[in-house]
Order: C-alpha cells, then structure tokens, then sequence
C-alpha cells in the first residue's frame, strides 16, 4: 500500500492535482518520488491543501529501493478540480503527467493571472497594498509581485498548517515610511518549533548610498536632490521544525524597484531557496535540488549551476569555516534578459517551494530521534544564529533601517539554541559526517 | 544565624580574608552586607577561595529588613591567614575592618608584585609568555598586566568552583602569527550552565588602518612601511548561572602596546564589569554598582559615573531599543594621567570582579524559581546573543581576524537561548519591570 501526498486547489479557474508518493523503504527509511514535483509547472497553487491518501496498491519501485506501506494517517481534502486525479489514484495506479500534457493542463493559468480580487481571497490576509489600487495597476510590475508573494505566502502556509495541524497567526503591520507587511508565524506547533513567512511590501526615498549598498553589484543611482524614491518587497520565510531529521528551510523572492532622477526606473529580482538539515539524507538533497533544477532549466541551463554556487558562497560561516547547509539556489541583482522572462523564473521558484519541502516533511515525520540527535540539532541552530546575525546582508541592512519591523527580521531565528564549548563531532559519526559536507560542499545532483 | 561568604587566601606573603554577610530577609529574600566587599583594597587574590561560615548569633540588622537564618550548607577553607578572623566569626561577631586597618593588612601587597616564579604557581595554567622572559622583563608594563590578568582568571576561576563544585577544563592554546591565550570553561555545572574565563596576549604586526579601528578614538598611528608591532592582552569572562535568579555577569580587562616607526610607544587600557540580571534585585543592583564605585573612587570620582554612563551606551541593543542589562562600567581607550595609575585603577577594577559577583550567586543559591522564569531567562539569554553577534566590537573584531581561536571568542554565547516571537511581558509582572529599567537606565546608587 502506497500513500501519496496530494496537493489540491480548489479554484473555480484553476485546477491542478500535484503529487508526491511517500513512501517507506524495506529498510525502513522513508522516501519519495519526486517525479512530480520537480516537473509540474505552477503546480502549487493559495488555497489548496496537503493531503494523504492511502492507495490500494504497491506500484513497482523506480529505485533500488522497494515500496512499502506507509502507516501514516489518512486524510483527504478532496477538491473538485482533483477529482479525476483522485479518481486515478483511488483505483491505484501511479499518475504521472508527462510534461507536454501538464503543461496543457496549467494553459489557462499561464494565459492571465486571473480576477485581482478573488485572487485576493485566498491569501492569509488583504494584500498591504489596498485592492482597489491593485486592480487599477493590474499590470504593473510591482502589482504582479506583489500578487505573487501574496499566493506564494498562502500556498505555502496552508501547506505547513495541513501537515502540522496548527495554525499560522497572522499580523498585518504598516510602515510609519511607507507600504507594511504580513507575518505569518507558527510557534511551538506540533511539526514546527518555529515556522514564519513574511511579506513585505514597503516605499519611500533612498540616498544615493543606501541605494548603491542594496544592489549587490552597487550600480551608483542618480536621485532628485540626492533621494531616489522606491519600492521593494519580497517572501521571505524560514522553518525550523522540532523533528532533527526534518530539515530547516529557508527562502526569499523579492523585487527591487528605484526610480532615478531622469524618472527612468531600475528594477531587479533577488532570491533563493536553500535547505539546512540537521543530518544528511543523500535522497532529500537530491529531491530538493532537483526540483530547484528542473525549475531554473526551464528559463536557463546556466541559473542552476550558478545560482548553486552562488548560494554556496553566500551561506558560509567564515569564522566557522562551514556552510549554513547543503545549500540550493541564491541569485540577486537579476535584470536580465528582461523583466518579464525574470519575473517568470521567479515565479518559478516560488512556486517550487511547497514541493522542495513539503515531501521532505512528510517522509520524516514520524521518524524517531535521541537526545543526542535533538542536542546536535540546536548546535545546529546556533550555527543558524551565528550565520543570520553575523552575515546575512538582510538582516544586517533590516537590523541598521529605523523604522524596521525587528520582530519580522529576527523571525528568522530558531525557538531554541545551543552553544556548546569546543563541540566537535567523534570521527565517523552522522554528526561528523554532516559537518563534512559544510566543510567541504558538494554536488547533490 | 548567620553565614558569611568568605574569601580566603593561603599565600605566605599575603593573607586577607575579606567578608560579605549572605542573609535571608524576614520576607525570604536573600540578602548580604556589602560593607567590607565593596571597601577592601586588594581583597581577592588567586589561590584564595570562597567559604560559607555559620556563625552563631544574629547580627542587628544595619538596613530596614531583619537578618534571619540562611539555610545554606557549612564549609570552610581555613587559610592560615585567615584563622584569627574566623575565629572572630565564629564567636558570633560580624567584623568589619576600618578602612585605615584594611590598608595597613594590605601594604605588604602593594609594596611589591612578589616574586614571578611563585606568583606563576597560583596561575590556571603557566602564562602564555615563557616564565623566563616574564621574570627577566618584570618592570615591563606588559610583564605586569600578563601576570595581573593571570592572577584575575585564578582568582575568579577558584572561587566560581568553590561555589559550583565543579572544575573548570583549561585549555591552552597557541597562536600561529605569536602569542597564544589559556581559555578556562566550565559547562553544564551545578550552579553554572556556562562559565568562561579566558586570557589572551597576541603580538604580531598590524596594518596603520586595523590599529586604527583597535582604538575607540581612531588615532592614525604611523608605522614602518605601514606595519605596526603590536602586544595586546586581556582577561574577559562571561558566567551563565543556571538559575534565573542569579544574573550572568561580563568583565574584561585589556592592554594594549603599539610601536611607531620612530620607535615611540602608544599604549592604552580599556575594561569593565558589567551585570545581566533576568530579573531586578535592587539590593543587588546596588551591591554590584557600589563595589564598583568604591573600586573607581579610590582613583578618580569621575570614573564610576563617566564609566557607569560609557557601560549604558556600550552595552545597548540599538534594534531593541534595551540595554543588555543593568551595566556597571566601561572605559576604553585609557592613557592618562599616566600607565602606573591607569595600571592601578585596573588592577582595582579586576580585583573587584569576585566582591562584585561572588555574594549575589551566594545570596540566591537556593532561590526556587518556575519553569515560566526559566523561560524568560532563555529569552533573555537570546538577547545577550543578540548583542554579542551584532554589537560587540571584541567580538566583530575577532571573528573577522584571520588566525583568531573562534572557541574562545564565542565562549561568551550562553549554553541555550530561545527567541519567542513578538515576546512581550503582561503589564505590571515582574518581566515587565525588568524590561522598563533596560530601555530606561537608572542611577543604582
């Protein structure tokens, strides 16, 4: 018997099953397949939900490893736009959309970005900027963004509070400056210790030297008597959950937008998604990168491999000598070939998040773990400490801007952590071999 | 009855017992007399340790509230030295030498620093430089700052295993670019979740821009093709208590030589002792700023407020809008009026690390506390991380310095800490309260 986490969105216009099989292996480990995941196109969608079902069946393995039943729970949220892939899965066969077809099946939401206001409704809160303005300038970059990472934070939130089984607090706050924002925080769940995804959206004028030091390749901009006015926003969210063999996720999309002297406006994407588990698991790194390759390859050969290294080089504790994690994708800066093409490779990756994670999640939740595995894990998370406070470049410039929202910034940080003196793993252990890989980062796929 | 919290030296050459009074309050405070702690001259000396006397009468109150029995444990450590006041004690007498005979008990001290090679015997470890070269150079501001910041760490190190019962792990160890330190921790004890002490003297060469940055006041320093010999040392230690009645106290004190290319010496102190209670005790707010500003008065009566004041700007976590605790004193960039003051009023300042402390983890050894106060002391705890990683110039500075031993940079950093989101006390409770005297700072005194 196999039991397949579903994804499933229920909207009038836009109807997409997406699947991940979780399954456990004959020696026990849990695994996936994550055929789907990594092809679907805008497959996860604001306002769907993840669910188990339990299939009849023990279809064929497609690796070494044989199925097994898995002695999860089972739940359905049954959408009526999954229901035809329900039915497929109900009679127990393993559906697998080849990617032609999928993409016919998601045309209709590739052709338009659908009704502002009913998009509206599935988010966990109204947008921070008001709806009417939204409709009004349904075009404009800046309301595609902000329509984007509005989906994005719901899709993933309601993702988290499915497999959890608690629910995210919400809190809309505005900026004295400009624009606000919309922290969704799970503390002390049942899954999660710490789950928190933050939108921003926020305005006003820059100096010349606060714009020049938000752009990583420091372009210097021209301001009306020295004061550029401008936009950004962006979704950033960091878990950590209790479990220490459920990985920490962390990631960020935002845009950039100021406007120069002249009135012409430079624009530029950032982001990444990057994954710090507590232990390795050859299988969950390879699903999470693959899934993060197979969404840059459909917008360039070259994201991939670069932005890997790119997010190597950036999540380094250099006083430690050790990576965050096992890294992912990080990219800033990005204005090219043009703003439509990023804004759709953003979109990509956003959209990517719920299935870079989410069958992780499931695959160890009910995995056991020791008092030694939980106190490596909140060395660990000092290590998270270290690298968010010492290094991160938003979190230093949130933590330098008056009128930042510190609570939003320093969500970020684990519910717990720990500092132990001279810690060093014995030779050959997990906790060795995990500090190896930091040490020295290789290439998952 | 009553006990007494003795500090007891067994040293042929010097024998000082110095006393502060631990009683429990009518209302089941504890509480202690700070009298002779904050009066003494020289008091605390390695080798020395700290002892509980039960005596058996009870003293008159010299304050509002009554003296009643302490229910601690008896030890003693009698030092040959110390018999005759202890036999004053345990004749039920509370005695407090007079200034004036404190001194004359002291002069044989003063007088002199007493011989290398003995001196070094009281040491956690030998000193950092060759003993030779230490009693070849003995007149050298840099011989007696090493050897007086090795007397600091023992002396502080004793009488925190006297109280906890554990022992500390020394390590030392050697730096590649010159000099090397002698890091003492103690982690997971009785009464301590982490205790740090550590001693560094590094020498090398620096560039005109790094010795700028070394000094608060940025004097430009001319070098030999740009390079500066340099010698800086220091003792500094951050003490964790497990129970959250007992605050974490911080000190360093640190010397520093650098040599122009003229050959001219440039050299400064700098230093301080500050306290981190997670809840307020004025009693002990007070006791901790008095004995400070004894120590300070006896040089200068503009210290203890100049430096009181330099400690509650230092010690300030802007992002927050709090201070990380109730301050003490700060100084840096010291060279006036002239080195052997200036390396008096230091020495003062560091012998006062133990008469600071010692009497208010004594005064609250058994204090019980609830796991919602355990709780706020994590979250306190995750503020001192804050501050460290993202204020702390020792820190920022070493963790970008090449060659820096990063163990004992980040010894500071507490065993556990945690970070609620949007943590805000009720109104009116006693986490409140606390949190008003941080973002507002007072006079203690």
């Amino acid at each position: 018997m196999t039991s397949v986490a579903l994804y499933t969105v229920n909207n009038t216009v836009r109807s997409v099953a997406t699947l991940c099989k979780v399954y456990r292996s004959a020696h026990g480990t849990a695994g996936f397949h994550s055929f789907l995941c990594s092809n679907s196109k805008r497959a996860f969608l604001p306002g769907g939900k993840w669910s188990f079902i339990r299939t009849g069946t023990r279809p064929m393995s497609h690796t070494s490893q044989g199925w097994i039943s898995f002695k999860g729970y089972f739940k359905a949220f049954l959408a009526a736009g999954a229901v035809a892939v329900i039915g497929e899965l109900a009679r127990g066969g393993a559906i697998y959309f080849p990617r032609a077809e999928m993409a016919s099946k998601i045309s209709k939401v590739e052709e338009g970005e659908g009704d502002t206001r009913e998009r509206c409704k599935t988010f966990m809160s109204p947008p921070v900027t008001d709806i009417k303005v939204l409709e009004e300038t349904k075009d404009a970059m800046s309301t595609r963004m902000e329509m984007a990472i509005m989906e994005t934070q719901a899709s993933f939130c309601k993702a988290l509070e499915e497999v959890d089984g608690g629910t995210f607090k919400v809190h809309r706050w505005s900026r004295k400056e400009g624009g606000g924002g919309i922290s969704c925080v799970m503390q002390d769940g049942n899954i999660f210790e710490k789950a928190g995804v933050n939108v921003s959206v926020v305005s006003g004028y820059l100096t010349e030297e606060a714009a020049k030091q938000m752009r990583s390749r420091g372009k210097v901009l021209k301001g009306k008597d020295g004061k550029l006015p401008f936009c950004a926003m962006g979704v950033s969210s960091v878990i950590h959950p209790k479990n220490p063999h459920i990985p920490t996720v962390h990631f960020n999309y935002r845009y950039f937008e100021i406007e120069e002297a002249d009135g012409s406006k430079q624009w530029w994407f950032g982001g990444g998604t990057d994954l710090t588990p507590v232990y390795i698991d050859l299988e969950d790194a390879a699903h999470f990168h693959n899934t993060l390759k197979s969404a840059c390859d459909k917008h360039n050969p070259n994201y991939y491999p670069d932005f890997k290294k790119w997010c190597d080089n950036y999540f380094y504790i250099r006083h430690r000598g050790e990576t965050r994690g096992i890294g992912g994708i990080f990219f800033d800066d990005l204005d090219s070939p043009n703003q439509e093409e990023v804004f759709n490779f953003v979109k990509s990756c956003a959209e990517t998040v719920v299935p870079c994670y989410l069958p992780i999640v499931y695959k160890h939740l009910n995995d056991s773990f020791t008092p030694e595995e939980k106190d490596w894990q909140q060395v660990r998370r000092g290590r998270y400490v270290e690298f968010n406070l010492v290094y991160d470049r938003g979190v230093k410039f949130g933590l330098a801007t008056p009128g930042s929202r510190i609570e939003s910034i320093l969500m970020s940080l684990p519910l717990t952590a720990r500092w132990e003196y001279m810690h060093e793993p014995d030779k050959g252990t997990k906790e060795a071999k995990m500090l190896e890989v930091l040490r020295n980062p290789i290439e998952w796929i």
